[in-house]
């Protein structure tokens, strides 16, 4: 036994090639990263199921290649166990979470202001990822898992009046829309907010837009999620079908801000900023695995001074804003809980589009729960 | 006569198809608007050459068809020589300004909010357009002409203090610049100021970012106009070359804003952007003849935050600034002055590339000066 090993053994759901997100992972004992001084370790309670993990499982965005096997999950809730030396602000017993990112250089500007998520010299991902500040060049493993072992400062305490199940699926999914419906000003600047894409992170944008006091216009391809979107929070729903420009007849310039969440192929993104007024931002935040941009023609921005940016996650901050907006407005994620032991399921479930809209992996032998 | 006609009789260089650009217009003889009681007319003394001109001359947007002849020009400065009754600001013998637009509805939202550059119905170009609000129909025509007569909302004062030769090609190419450059905070919120392409837009960039006291860097394909960059107020050139992603290295992440002025086809956006740091602007005013934005990986948007947009010409209030600006700042435009007699010659030198920076033609019957 090495001397980074404590008696736990770090074993999860490991991804062993393209097929896992099938329902093909095999539970696997992994050795994580060195422990260090600034590390905490997590005894696992639950852990969302987010779309990059399948990404990542299927190699959809290329990034995986030569990485597996992969332990994926970067929704994690869990009790703190072990506390390094330099914690500040976590104690063994707490309730606390990570998100989709478990390092930086913790150096750079951005990263000074409070931007961890773009830090100059790149982000540590919770899985697939390779540390360099501590045990450098030890691969990151997610939360699809028993524990989980990572620096602190990536780690934030679960506030009394959030679900932690439901918090788990705020951690990456929750913060990646409410960060730029924040930075964008829904309801206040931007008073008319669309969200296109009803699934995991849609469900997230219609309920922290509406829970902002913004009028909510939820777009999706197919009536299918009207009234989800309607009991979400949505005022009105745009169904583009196959022929998106028809659709947005007479609906020209009436939306400040649009959270672009679905990861569909050959988005008309055209016709999706005539729907924006003049100076209005749409925000992407879901990446089709065909990944590029479709052809936007230079005039439809020129003509409206209108706006086409991204956003990553959410900082340290972005989450624990967060889990307190959430707390404090009561939102109630849509989850489905279940048991770890079930993972391949419930990937393979999340797979075929069945999720509403989030699935949340659950370790009852560590005090999660599989009813709310 | 019709009775919409003053004894004057409108004549300019006519644009009768695509050879135009090539030096191949024709003076020739036209009916204006029907003069309506919130109109003016100018005795032209200069009109600037904009590489819009060129564009629609050729054809080269595909806008022009089915709208010869044509007299461009969108840069005009004269002397006010008819005012209708309903006119306030400007009185006979004024020297006077018009710049890309000369109508719109006046009613809408944005018209309202002084943004008439992003009015809901469209707006009325200077040259090749159609009024609808008065002599509804009718055709505009621009400034390589005698006279101009059009809504006077969208005449402005030559102020006091800047050459009038100048202040022609402000109109345009000087306020197009000049309106990102204040919209995204050139000088204050983006110190560090990007410039692509040194060309008639571009020369206007980099002097008014460099008057905002923004550090400014020019981009440009090749090392032919370091000096001018230079001179024009930049502190330095990255030259791209052919290896765009090779001439940025090192200057990842140091940019807060970068306005494209080229309209080069197949534009790098995908390493402009890299150029910017997070929350960082790219913004597009010049518009390439092919005409699709290159795709652009949403990767890229979404792991700076950083945003692309664009931004038509500026709005009343817009010119009114940039030309105050101009004077308070004595920005001296690089102008090489034309008799309107030899527009033909100035044209096909501009469409050649030869232009350092901007041509003027010049009316001197209407009191324009050859010589500064």
């Amino acid at each position: 036994m090495s001397s980074n090993q404590t008696e736990r053994k770090f074993e999860g759901w490991a991804a062993m090639d393209e097929n896992a997100v099938k329902g093909g992972m095999k539970w696997t004992e992994y050795e994580p990263k060195e422990f260090a001084e600034d590390d905490v370790e997590l005894e696992i309670q639950y852990c969302g199921i987010c779309g990059s993990d399948l990404h990542t499982m299927s190699n959809g965005w290329g990034t995986t290649k030569g990485m597996y096997p992969q332990v994926v999950g970067h929704e994690i809730v869990g009790k703190v166990v072990r506390v390094g030396k330099d914690v500040k602000h976590l104690k063994e017993g707490d309730v606390a979470g990570v998100g989709a990112q478990c390092d930086s250089c913790l150096e750079c500007v951005n990263c000074k202001n409070g931007e961890e998520n773009y830090c100059s010299k790149g982000l540590t991902g919770t899985y697939g990822g390779k540390f360099s500040r501590t045990s450098a060049g030890s691969k990151s493993y997610g939360g699809y898992a028993n524990y989980w072992r990572g620096p602190a400062h990536f780690t934030v305490l679960i506030p009394e009046g959030v679900d932690p199940a439901e918090a788990a699926p705020m951690m990456c999914g929750g913060t990646t829309v409410f960060t730029p419906l924040k930075q964008y000003g829904a309801g206040t600047t931007a008073k008319d907010v669309g969200i296109v894409g009803i699934g995991g992170l849609g469900h997230f944008a219609v309920l922290f837009a509406a829970a902002m006091g913004a009028n909510v216009t939820a777009i999706s391809h197919s009536h299918k999620k009207d009234e989800d979107a309607k009991k979400l929070g949505a005022k009105q729903v745009i169904v583009t079908g196959d022929d998106t420009k028809a659709a947005f007849k007479g609906h020209e310039r009436s939306l400040d801000l649009i959270i672009v969440s679905s990861n569909a192929p050959d988005m008309p993104f055209d016709a999706y900023l005539s729907l924006l007024r003049p100076h209005g931002h749409l925000v992407i935040v879901g990446v089709a695995e065909e990944g590029s941009l479709p052809n936007v023609h230079p005039f439809n921005l020129i003509m409206s001074n209108v706006h086409i940016s991204g956003s990553a996650i959410g900082s340290v901050k972005g989450m624990e804003e967060c889990l307190k907006f959430a707390g404090d407005n009561n939102i109630k994620a849509w989850v489905k809980r279940y048991p770890m032991k079930e993972a391949n399921e419930a990937v393979k479930s999340m797979n075929e589009g069945e999720a509403r809209y989030r699935y949340v992996l659950v370790n009852e032998e560590h005090g999660g729960k599989l009813n709310a």
